[in-house]
């Protein structure tokens, strides 16, 4: 499907697309390039890329699909290193947590090159970061939301439904708008939930012997809390607005559970928790093709 | 170890413990009582239980080993219930979730016979309540805290120590107050902004069309909103004061997060998620004998 991947970023994101696509057949050489010559020595030693670039813009030069694998406050300057390599051609794809500022770094990275940006967001992941967690797996069964424009050229566009999809992913199209605002709901906000409890909790005297006494349901709870503060500094900044949004819907609903309690009213309390409850129960985490727990 | 267990509520948990003590040959004969007849049917087809008690008092008579296994609301009024059937050498347990006013019903509720009870909190369960989902191996591995107090008797102490542990559980022993603190901080708050954040999201316009986009980040973050409704009705109500503590605590953790996304302080901001996800990288939760994801 394609001659070349110019991978920019080599860590678990990007790591495991090239890991993906080499498995599937679908690239015969992955250029690779990294800020960091340790992690780029990694990603040849792994197999993850076939030869190291020595910038981002040589990692793109000669390749027919680029995957931008940067925190999302890095996605501006790595496009405008590249810019000039850019072709027709050419499918580039992200892989960040938040799109309507992706696709504004795309527009003054680009410019009239836009159109061969197909902006991408793949649910998954893993709280270990590196390029040494890479898995061909990664993406298997997977949702992954595309936030292409008017000005996205066709091709480019089915190429980068047609190659996630073969990656075994279940793919969503919709504007950057409504993307971070589904996302603010569902991660960004549960995230910065669970990275305040871990320091509201580690916050108090006896903050450790609490922690020692956590069962199941803390560890479940806290998991995203174990995130990469570098990718998650930039989803928060990013999405900002969309989030306080999200923190005032929360506050509003803690608010109400707050003076049930303190009036005592089982009643109207118990109708609240049958409330999520039953909403909890009925959700089902979408899988495609081949359900995974790590998903 | 032991000849007859009276088990008042024939649930997850009380059920679980029975066929537990059961399948360790802890026990001969276990009599049960639920207000459920369907319950109480359902509980002896399983092997739960042998024979089925018309009332807690019932239920009581005979046996050396009590475990009330109700909604924490339900407790002081079981307690009265089979307070005549008390003995001194009788070992009284609970299973609740909040300790302070276990401990108040039991004195309000038995009196003098206050030293046979032992109120205990086994940190495990399930999403899934019911007898059918009775299990024996839901607290194995799992540690048990048991709040006793100057008027417990020794022999009952120490029999509820040996039981817990003889099920392959790490037993811990604090005083009422410490625990539900602790609770407070690491099980029902997280129960409480999980409910809290099911209701925000689904209370949106466009809540379901965010869920059909929600990854395995919200499937665990979420897993507890699933909970109880009757049960964690009553543990909100109970631990009341010390979840208002917590609730404060992650209030202003949330704001300083807040304040620096609006500011757009990235250092700071990510400072504060890697406190956080330093914080729950090196906690782990603590498990005895058998590890087990359930637990």
């Amino acid at each position: 499907m394609f001659e070349q991947l110019g991978l920019i970023g080599c860590g678990l994101m990007g790591g495991s697309f090239a890991l993906a696509l080499k498995n599937a057949g679908l690239v015969q050489r992955v250029v690779g390039f990294s800020p960091s010559a340790a992690t780029l020595q990694k990603a040849l030693q792994l197999g993850v890329i076939d030869a190291p670039a020595a910038s981002p813009e040589q990692a793109a030069c000669g390749a027919d699909i680029v995957l931008v694998a940067v925190p999302v406050s890095a996605t501006e300057a790595t496009l405008q290193w590249i810019a000039p390599a850019v072709t027709k051609q050419m499918l580039i794809m992200d892989v960040g947590s938040t799109k309507a500022d992706v696709l504004a770094a795309g527009q003054r990275a680009l410019g009239e090159r836009i159109g061969s940006f197909v902006p991408a967001h793949p649910i998954g992941g893993k709280e270990k970061a590196g390029v040494e967690h890479a898995d061909t797996k990664l993406y298997q069964g997977c949702q992954v939301i595309l936030t292409p424009t008017a000005e996205t050229l066709d091709p480019q566009r089915q190429q980068a439904l047609t190659v996630w999809q073969a990656l075994g992913c279940k793919v969503v199209q919709m504007s950057p708008e409504a993307h971070d605002a589904a996302f603010a709901a569902v991660s960004h906000f549960p995230h910065l939930l669970a990275f305040a409890l871990m320091n509201a909790v580690t916050g108090q005297p006896q903050g450790q012997e609490f922690l020692s006494l956590a069962g199941p349901g803390f560890r479940d709870f806290t998991r995203i809390a174990a995130s990469d503060p570098k990718v998650w500094r930039d989803i928060l900044l990013s999405n900002c607005q969309q989030l306080l949004v999200q923190s005032q819907h929360l506050q509003t609903q803690l608010q109400a559970f707050e003076a049930l309690m303190v009036q005592g009213d089982g009643a109207a309390l118990e109708a609240l928790i049958a409330r999520a409850s039953s909403a909890r129960s009925q959700w089902h985490l979408k899988q495609h093709h081949h359900p995974k727990p790590a998903c």
